[in-house]
């Protein structure tokens, strides 16, 4: 979900961005236009995110699921012949886990804790790092089973490295806490086709030879994420998010909203008979709200769950099924989500008749 | 330079497409409406193209800069201890050059031929391929000198492979004689942010075990160009420019537009006392129309060019400049550029005064 004045402001000026006589769509990429747009988001990044200025900012392409691959390849790989080097993962869901598995595929990695156990529906207890790590790896909010670490693991002089593609600007963070930090835009940023990498200049130019030259953060960052075309569009429809968050009043009320919105929707599971949520309280996402009904015989568990999905997508409440790699039913809530649609989905909770 | 028809209907559902109460940048990539928008992309690229049953077509990220890693990659990698593959590149210039320069890290890359000599204003004769080649790589429209590959090598059982991305679109072409063709979507076919991938899909599966994922043909291939959120709104734009190529008449009727545009502006510079084409007669792009001033000395050359640009722009007519590792003038006159824009640049050409 994008915010309706965004949307607004980029279809006003979709033939002609600015009075440049052109789109955005059709800007070259080293256009002083397009260097204006990316320079400008940026600008706004560091200011909502208080980016330190021993920090990169770079806006690249392929989504978390290519950080995956680049975190590894540029903080831990080696080049031929050279001893393999070490890494922390820690297992808190689906996409951790796609982390930890394709960055086996150049260090050694050691899960070091797993909520697999409850169905990742906490956050386990991070060990500190092993003194070999070359980072230290976390998913800072997991979408899909709707855990957040609220206190982040102390990892000294490793590099604490995290997936925040579904929690970055939902409220204040520490980036001097991370080495690194990715995501990709289409939750909290802006549309699909841009991901966001935050990272401690002094890490940057650890790849070995052998890394295809794309995935390699230094080359980005020396050219200021123009070594090739970006995604000229997302960046653009970014920067106008990035000014709707600080006209709004930055990510204090972004948090403030944020918590307000979670509240209401945990507090109507929490005292439903029908639904409950399924992420322990000190865990839980602001972001992501998974929820099951307490119907305890598996068929008329699923029965009330595809019943409520059809009902609520007939009173325009749509999205609300699970991933599919969950099941069950899920409230996405991210920041372009108003406390309305949060509002007309507790009503509706509170009203479901399960028969 | 996108069509004005395409930029208005994007802007006219901006808010909301097709009554789907979203905008395609804040649907899910997998909902039923944007699923539709992709399998509607790829079923007009085929017909357009005429791309055979045998084929895959893949819509990724990246440009064709992380193409110069997948190719090989794919194509010609080995695992570990295993004997290196051969390939065979032959450069016509900037971009052919750093796609085999990229392909170095993964095969044993033979330069099979270069127009280096003239400063890549023709297109070499292409040696056969090595017996041991797993591909034959070229670089079919040479966006930055101008050339064309109007006759393609014979490859034999070697696949062709080919970098298209300034000229896919632009004229018929068969894809039967390749194996495979890959597209960065700015130039004819949308917004920067997707890449286009055309493979015979029996070469599909070859990617040694250390390949990111990301970079592996036959893993977007199995999940529809899903495997994971891909660039949404560009897939969607390429989806209406595709539409529009339809509307006019295909490939058949672009290649006539190309034509009758791209003999208007060689004319005129044949004819110009001030100014001559680069590229040679029989390699001449129909995308990309470099140009010099006629003066021998350097000093006065580039102060004439430079004089251009500013009256051009002064009269509405941009982006005039040669490529920044090139140098001099070009007009790159692109699907979306309308025969009035030729003979706009025509006419301001035939009354430049060079003083």
């Amino acid at each position: 979900m994008l915010p309706l004045e965004v949307l607004k402001a980029a279809g006003s000026e979709i033939t002609c961005a600015h009075g440049t006589g052109q789109s955005v769509m059709e800007m070259s990429h080293r256009s002083r236009d397009f260097i204006k747009i990316i320079e400008r988001a940026e600008a706004l990044l560091r200011e909502i995110l208080s980016v330190p200025e021993d920090y990169t900012v770079l806006f690249l392409q392929g989504g978390a699921m290519l950080q995956f691959s680049m975190v590894p390849l540029n903080l831990g790989a080696v080049n031929a012949g050279e001893a393999r080097k070490k890494a922390t993962y820690i297992d808190t869901g689906v996409w951790a886990g796609k982390a930890a598995e394709e960055a086996k595929k150049y260090v050694d990695v050691r899960i070091g804790a797993s909520s697999k156990d409850k169905n990742y529906s906490y956050i386990p207890a991070p060990p500190p790092p092993q003194n070999e790590d070359s980072f230290y790896h976390i998913c800072l909010n997991n979408t899909i089973f709707g855990t957040v670490w609220n206190e982040l693991p102390e990892t000294g002089a490793v590099p604490l490295v995290s997936d925040a593609s579904s929690c970055l600007l939902s409220e204040p963070l520490d980036v001097r806490r991370f080495g690194l930090i990715y995501a990709g835009a289409q939750k909290n940023l802006g549309p699909a086709g841009c991901t966001l990498v935050i990272i401690r200049s002094e890490l940057l130019g650890g790849a070995p030879d052998w890394t295809p030259v794309m995935l390699r953060y230094d080359i980005h960052a020396k050219e200021k994420s123009l070594f090739n075309t970006p995604p000229c569009w997302s960046i653009y429809i970014m920067s106008l998010v990035f000014e709707w968050i600080l006209k709004l009043g930055g990510l204090p009320e972004m948090a403030k909203r944020n918590r307000e919105k979670a509240a209401a929707l945990y507090e109507a599971l929490e005292n439903s008979p029908v639904f409950r949520p399924t992420a322990e309280k000190q865990f839980r996402s602001l972001m992501n709200v998974p929820f099951v009904a307490r119907e305890e015989n598996a068929e008329k568990r699923a029965a009330i769950e595809s019943r409520f999905l059809n009902e609520a997508a007939a009173a325009g409440l749509i999205n609300l099924a699970g991933h599919r790699l969950a099941g069950g039913l899920r409230a996405s809530i991210y920041n372009a989500m108003p406390i309305e649609g949060v509002a007309a989905l507790v009503k509706f909770i509170k009203n479901f008749d399960p028969k």
